[in-house]
């Protein structure tokens, strides 16, 4: 079969590899249909992820078809349809039994990271019965491709960790991918100005279109006064860090109201400074994680009864053999313009 | 009357003072019968807290008799024995309607701090009806005093901000008076392992004393090596930080379990390094933040009960008229084995 094998920092190659098998009799073997690139992917290429080695597909998100089950599996036959989760997490152990998947004692953030990963013609998936997820027939499955880790990174460490409410004044710095996600989702919980910060033109007129109430461009280096002087100098009830670094960090430390919630989302490679002298009298709560999944379920629902449109957050799409070609596209997202590219096995 | 005065940095005196009188109708006057000293006292003498103006008198805990009330006063009557709380509000500002009375419009930390405190023969309360609690007949009014402060702000800002739960490992750094009303009331929610943290074996011995499972002298510089060894390895469930100082809060971030929760509970004078390349990925929350004292209703249930005896941190007494004498045995804590020193203006 054909695969994108990681071989080191820099380099890629859409390769032959052999096709998977059962390991265990609680995998299953599934034919990708459709899968995506994330910026996690991009990281592990720059080298940044140590753990990634060379010979190692990538890829942690798709949709596909059951093609075997180990002698274990209850849930899934040959032939169903399923979603991959980013997770995975064999349901049974001390963190699973708390839902804390992304801390699996065998599991959490493997595929595409510690075993081959589902950018692939096929993906072993461990324990398939908690880690996939059962498809509804006429199911979007380009849509669902979202679910497999945005959506629910988006939605439960930034909307649920960041206790979104009603009337709240919600600021998310970051309007890429997961942040979208996290706006996107905030909406179910009625928030009532829900602002989007960013450096990307387009991808703020984006928010616009996705339901940001107001959009502020960072670029000036008044966001922290803009927020400040839109809440009447009080702060936000909800920042989302969606980025990354210690700058957008900063803003959501900055303008966080009393009382208030940092949830941070972005994938961090250095520390922080964190103003605890001026915050610890401030009595706000700073959540951080890697997600569960655990949500994935009800974000199927809300997909199914057209309460959001993860589709939305596609901009391009990608026969599965022209990957390389995907790769240079969201790699230059910003000139491009893409949020998510789709690859299709079955185009 | 005689008040403790602050005279800027450093200097202080136990001076005649005007009685304090009503200024608005919300107010009380309350003779003070008994009071103590907190840590952020000798804050302010260093100069540290610059809002503290030379004149104000100090103190922001104590309980005491009303001696008049302003026309608005429902709740109480000359002669009511009360509590005063650390914290003053209005009850119907908007932080007041969802119990953040420590960020009341027209209150929060005032006493002692930005008008005239506690450690006086007089204070003046305004929003009395708010700020004050009614002592039950035959209550221990010495142990009460530890419920002007120290116990709901061990309780709100370590054990309930840190959501303690049956069977958690729970390790709180500093077993100062916050600490210890950390390690009393963390008690209410049965915690698996209740491990105090310090450098001063007297205080080890009286956080035995109180129910901490285990100590730990964190003098060898060994402990988090020891709390990891404790947990096989994993962290602990919640690290409750009541030191403020960099090197106490990054015991609690290095300890931390996946899923864990970090409260803040110090106030800090510096930014503390936030390892968030290495939490991001933990699904940990970090809490921090000023007491509202909107559990101590309930607090004071658990003292009339005898569920907790917040009388065993009172180390000292003193005459009011012999607070400096306090003051020095309060600020040579460790060589006087001194905890909470209690003053009595009736004594």
């Amino acid at each position: 079969m054909k695969a994108l094998v990681y071989k080191g920092p820099g380099r890629k190659e859409w390769a032959d590899k052999e096709k998977p098998a059962i390991q265990r009799p609680t995998d299953a073997i599934v034919r990708i249909t459709n899968t995506t690139i994330c910026g996690t992917d991009l990281h592990i290429l720059k080298g940044d992820v140590p753990a990634v080695t060379d010979g190692r597909t990538l890829g942690h998100e798709g949709v596909g078809v059951i093609e075997e089950t180990g002698s274990a599996i209850r849930n899934f036959r040959k032939g169903d349809r399923v979603l991959i989760s980013c997770i995975t997490s064999c349901g049974s152990c001390a963190n699973c039994k708390r839902q804390l998947y992304s801390h699996c004692a065998d599991g959490g953030w493997i595929l595409g990271h510690l075993i081959d990963g589902t950018q692939a013609e096929y993906v072993r998936i461990p324990h398939a019965d908690n880690s996939l997820y059962p498809i509804p027939d006429g199911a979007d499955k380009e849509a669902l491709v979202m679910l497999s880790d945005i959506l629910p990174t988006g939605f439960e460490i930034g909307v649920l960790a960041g206790q979104v409410a009603p009337g709240d004044f919600v600021a998310i710095v970051g309007a890429g991918p997961v942040g979208m996600a996290a706006l996107l989702t905030a909406q179910f919980y009625s928030p009532g100005r829900l602002v989007m910060l960013d450096t990307d033109p387009n991808r703020l007129e984006v928010a616009k279109q996705l339901g940001a109430t107001d959009v502020i461009n960072v670029a000036d280096g008044k966001a922290i006064e803009t927020l400040r002087a839109m809440t009447g100098g009080t702060g936000v009830d909800v920042a989302i860090e969606a980025v990354g670094i210690p700058a957008t960090f900063d803003i959501c430390q900055q303008v966080v109201a009393p009382g208030g919630r940092i949830a941070n989302v972005g994938v961090h490679g250095k520390p922080v400074e964190l103003h605890i002298e001026n915050l610890w009298i401030q009595n706000i709560t700073i959540a951080m994680g890697l997600v569960n999944t655990n949500t994935t379920p009800l974000l199927m629902k809300t997909v199914q009864s057209g309460r959001i449109s993860p589709a939305q957050l596609i901009t391009h799409r990608f026969a599965l053999n022209d990957i390389l070609k995907a790769y240079d596209v969201f790699s230059a997202a910003a000139k491009e313009k893409a949020l998510k590219v789709i690859l299709k096995a079955d185009a």
